[in-house]
């Protein structure tokens, strides 16, 4: 095989395999090339990645050894997405009764959703994440891709037991902003004891949510070492309970009287 | 740039943006190259993209023209994943009480999930399909991984109204198996009227949910051009309601005594 088919089939496969560690007789073997001209290879792909903002190829060495694909999306493009998204989040037919904002839309864009998991997966490439929690329904977009670039599995928490999931353990919680009670489960056999975990959710205000979630993973001795919400908005009434989080947007104001919304970007870009 | 460089530049981009016509001028410019050049290269793309069967590169001429990614998944990799799967589902440990199987690990799994996107992206490839509509909760992540590769937004049905989705529009179904009266709600502005969609769900059992998006999707004049569940069983006590779908897979037999499931190939591959 020549260096040039060589090279759309080695981007292909890395892209496809982030964060797995590939063996170079894997490479050597599939393609039929000395061990010289693969590392020649890589030295153009991992040169490539990094021009382009979306990684590098990280070399193990030793017999074990090989070489991996790290995601980490540029800074640069980062800020660009997330600015285009503000000015979308701040058009005023977004407004609903109550204040609310309709986001359905952003939430169900493929290109959109990807780069949120751009984001998210650079953001927490280096806490040693083993799965990725988040709770139904909106969040469950933005989880599965930033698990797709962190390649770690995804946990669903429901409000709800399903008869499909077999024995469950459930909290209850005081949700942060409308003072009700409500419930959390999660199938036991879905999480093993003592995990590393990330939670993603579209949203938060006061963080009852989030807090409901850090206390039913408390429940499976987890370790919490990351959490990220697309979204978050002031409560007026709510001190914030959670406040080791990151968010990429922050909604700052939203005047329903003269329909006019105030969008910036959110704590992860301001440090 | 060395067309070494542009062949790892333009994989990468071709791969993040399939069903995209990207017109020449764009590569020329952005990778300063001759277009003669440029089209050499896409040559060697697309025919790696087809030997490695992950797709090809459409040309569309004239002034408007370009070239598109299609992603089309070989038969030969549907199959052998598929085949992997059902022997991970015959795993006796899956059985929970009634019968029902556990899978929520399978569906957590970012591999598992794309590679059942590109099944099912490739069988709806030439519907024309402009949405893929699921339902919450457990097909949110097959639905999203499909959209990713047809390049379509995904509109998710919910049970129960949600303050954050606006006006809604809402039936009542009759559940397949428990016979039960339950209800479906779909935000207005969320779907436009006219849209030609697919549905993707996890499971179908005598077709009631399916039944119900369709009436659902009726509501908005939707034309609904493919059904694709990952998974069906058959239901004892109940004819099947839908019949116009495709299955990657079929659980066949559940015998709880023996603990033995049975499961094959869904219908998609017996053809």
């Amino acid at each position: 095989m020549k260096r040039s088919e060589r090279l759309v089939a080695m981007t292909n496969y890395l892209l496809d395999h982030p964060q797995v560690l590939v063996p170079l007789p894997y490479f050597t073997k599939e393609f039929d090339a000395a061990k010289s001209s693969i590392s020649e290879d890589l030295d153009i792909v991992n040169d490539m990645f990094q021009k382009q903002g979306i990684g590098f190829l990280e070399t193990v060495q030793g017999a074990a050894g090989g070489i991996k694909y790290i995601p980490k999306y540029s800074d640069k493009n980062s800020k660009a997405f997330i600015d285009h998204i503000c000015n979308r989040i701040e058009d005023p037919d977004r407004l609903l009764p109550g204040g609310y904002l309709y986001m359905s839309d952003l939430l169900g864009d493929p290109e959109t959703i990807r780069n949120i998991g751009k984001i998210f997966a650079t953001a927490f490439a280096q806490k040693g994440v083993e799965y990725i929690v988040t709770v139904a329904t909106k969040g469950i977009p933005l989880a599965y891709a930033t698990a797709q670039i962190m390649n770690v599995p995804v946990i669903i928490v429901r409000r709800d037991p399903k008869v499909t999931e077999g024995s469950t353990v459930s909290i209850n919680y005081v949700s942060g902003s409308s003072k009700k009670i409500q419930t959390m489960v999660l199938a036991k056999r879905s999480l093993p004891e003592g995990s590393n975990v990330c939670i993603i959710d579209d949203f938060m205000k006061a963080g009852g949510t989030i807090n409901g979630m850090k206390s039913l993973l408390a429940e499976f001795n987890a370790n919490v070492s990351g959490i990220g919400v697309l979204a978050e908005a002031e409560d007026e009434d709510e001190d914030r309970v959670v406040d080791d989080y990151i968010s990429l947007i922050q909604i700052k104001d939203v005047d329903i009287k003269n329909r006019k919304i105030e969008v910036l970007k959110g704590n992860y870009f301001q440090n």
